[in-house]
């Protein structure tokens, strides 16, 4: 087992990572001194394969488990089923110390997390994310929310979990398409952070997708400590933490844009990053041999790496204005500087923008 | 003006009280360094007298203002009135630095409170509350929630505001009823912390019922450095914040039972007061010269000191037990000890509850 440890002050936390790690939850669970009942919050992917189990781990370890499943997929970030959960920990009369354990991917992290944060005003909140981006990025750093209708991750909170459990051995259900839009932000990292394990990435592309199991969770412990460093440093994004959301702007203009669940957020965001390393190379930050050496790895771990066509370029910027990187009507991007480092920009000029996004003005420049 | 600063780290705060003060809230949050655009959030009843001149103050200020009425009343306390006001802080194009301003009671305070919290995971907010119990306990310490169908407060978080700025000219259009309910309130921070205080309310009654501005000042001004005190030590409730509780394990369940509406807060809670310091005698906590102390200041500001007929006993006791104030199944109730001192009590026997509501058991003790 290998342990990660976010130091928070009163909020600090511990991420474990190792296969056969579910076994260990209810153990692990009552030593953080919880109340006696827990919600168990899953989707319909998920707990048909392991809500049983893991409903049957908390119950021998002395916790009364109601279990929720909510629609697997994006929608389910939605005030309303925020709301289907508050009946839930209503009807299973959990107190202010009773747990909110999410078990699924990055979709049940961010609603169950978002409950917790707000009934009665927090309640600890555990996860066991089994999604590879859940397991590198959505399960640590309290970052927690719903969608509004019409824009991602409106309506949240900086929540932290009491305890993040990542047991590696669920990725064996996991699809394919699922394991490589995680690798997105695997890559992401490697990027902004750590030009070593960008190049051990590029050295390892085949055992990581092979699926070896020493490789992944060398993948996920360095990811962990990566978000755990940045997060410690910046933990409601005030400032430094906004380097997380490199291939992010572009990325979620495309989810927005694309209809959410056409793509899958890591491949948004592999492509995000793309254009989002052209546009550093644009402005003069990043040299050429980085964009490509980013793209062939984006290309190489088998994701996508071009716009989807048909996507109007108005609505494009437009829908990054709304975007919740935005203030005083000025697009922030996350951008390399080299391979392991990146900053936040400002005041971008639309006309790069729209160069790198490939498409022509499509409004007078006075807009 | 008087000024009373909250100390909480990076989190701090200043209350500013005075008659006339509403002209100066534009400077005020422009000194802030907000961003330009302001959410302001009324209800029906204060929108019309108020809010056309909250924007102008605002506008003059160079703010951009969308103000939002929201139904007067408790029942607007709900996550589909949230809902709108995220609606409506999309519509206008709020970012992260752009302040949402509730003007209005509690309910107003509280539900935009919740909405400022959780708006992009958080957005400055301004209180600008207009009843004597805003004034006096609800925009002070960061408590912000809606309702649950069947519990109050159960969904919300702890957000504090970056200003609070009471005008207390603006009590001169409350209605009477609302007045002495926020009454309620002040008397509850003699009790629980200032006996000096609570001997001067007793010879004060007619001043303070009289509204004589200095008066009503000098009880604002105290009831929110009291408040401010206690919030200082225990922001997030984890302990002695909880002595606010006072009055307030039997009034919620008196508002819950008797319908929202019914009884105004802070008349629920003069009747919780009286009920709980019956109970804190009849467990040996406070003597019976208090217990006919705190009813008789009760009742000589006019407000209920009775139980209302026909609220069922096991449906008040088990209402109890779905507040939050419950844990591990454990109703714990605030109780005074003395005048101006209050502690907070676990475990209390049922029977002694019970024997104080002046019902019989309803139920086999095995219950
Ligand atoms: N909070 C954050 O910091 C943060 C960071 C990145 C992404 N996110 C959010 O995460 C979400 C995406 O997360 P995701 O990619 O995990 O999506 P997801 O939760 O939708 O999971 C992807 C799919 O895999 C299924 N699944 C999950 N685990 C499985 C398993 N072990 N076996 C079989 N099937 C399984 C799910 O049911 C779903 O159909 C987005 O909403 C995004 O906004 C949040
Ligand atoms: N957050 C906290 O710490 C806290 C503490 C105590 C109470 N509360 C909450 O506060 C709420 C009660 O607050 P409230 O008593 O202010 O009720 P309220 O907000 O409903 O206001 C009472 C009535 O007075 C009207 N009104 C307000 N200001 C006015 C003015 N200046 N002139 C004319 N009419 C005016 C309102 O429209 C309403 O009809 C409850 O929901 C309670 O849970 C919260
Ligand atoms: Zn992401
Ligand atoms: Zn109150």
């Amino acid at each position: 087992m290998r342990t990660v440890h976010v130091e928070l002050g009163s909020r600090s936390y511990d991420i474990l990572i190792g296969s056969h790690l579910l076994n260990q939850l209810g153990e692990l669970m009552r030593e953080l001194g919880l109340g006696r009942k827990a919600l168990l919050v899953t989707d319909t992917n998920v707990g048909p394969v392991y809500g049983a189990r893991v409903t049957e781990i908390l119950t021998r370890a002395g916790f009364q488990v109601a279990m929720v499943q909510v629609p697997a997929g994006e929608k389910t970030k939605s005030l309303e089923q925020a709301a289907r959960l508050y009946d839930a920990a209503f009807d299973h009369e959990l107190d202010r110390n009773c747990p909110v354990v999410a078990l699924g991917g990055g979709v049940v992290g961010d609603l169950a997390g978002f409950v917790a944060a707000t009934y009665m005003r927090g309640v600890p909140f555990i996860q066991v994310p089994t999604t590879l981006l859940a397991q590198v990025d959505s399960s640590v750093g309290g970052k927690v929310a719903v969608n509004h209708p019409r824009g991602k991750n409106i309506i949240g909170a900086f929540y932290q979990p009491k305890l993040v459990l990542i047991d590696t051995g669920t990725l064996d259900t996991l699809d394919r398409r699922n394991l490589k839009a995680g690798l997105a932000e695997v890559i992401k990292y490697g990027v902004i952070w750590d030009a070593s394990f960008f190049r051990w990435l590029e050295e390892n592309i085949s055992k990581i997708l092979g699926q070896d199991p020493a490789s992944l969770d060398q993948v996920i412990e360095t990811c962990c400590k990566i978000k755990a460093a940045v997060v410690e440093q910046d933990e409601t994004e005030q400032g430094r933490r906004a380097i997380l959301n490199y291939g992010h702007t572009i990325g979620h203009a495309i989810e927005l844009l694309s209809g959410y669940g056409t793509y899958l957020h890591g491949e948004a965001v592999a492509i995000g990053m793309v254009y989002e390393a052209r546009l550093a190379h644009r402005i003069g930050l990043l040299d050429a041999a980085a964009v490509a050496g980013i793209e062939e790895l984006i290309a190489n771990m088998q994701l996508p790496v071009h716009l989807p066509t048909g996507i109007n370029c108005q609505e494009m910027i437009k829908s990054m204005y709304t975007d919740k990187k935005v203030t005083a009507g000025k697009l922030t991007f996350a951008l390399p500087e080299r391979i392991g480092c990146a900053r936040v920009v400002k005041d971008l000029a639309e006309s790069d923008i729209m160069k790198v996004l490939e498409v022509v003005p499509c409004w007078p420049s006075g807009f």
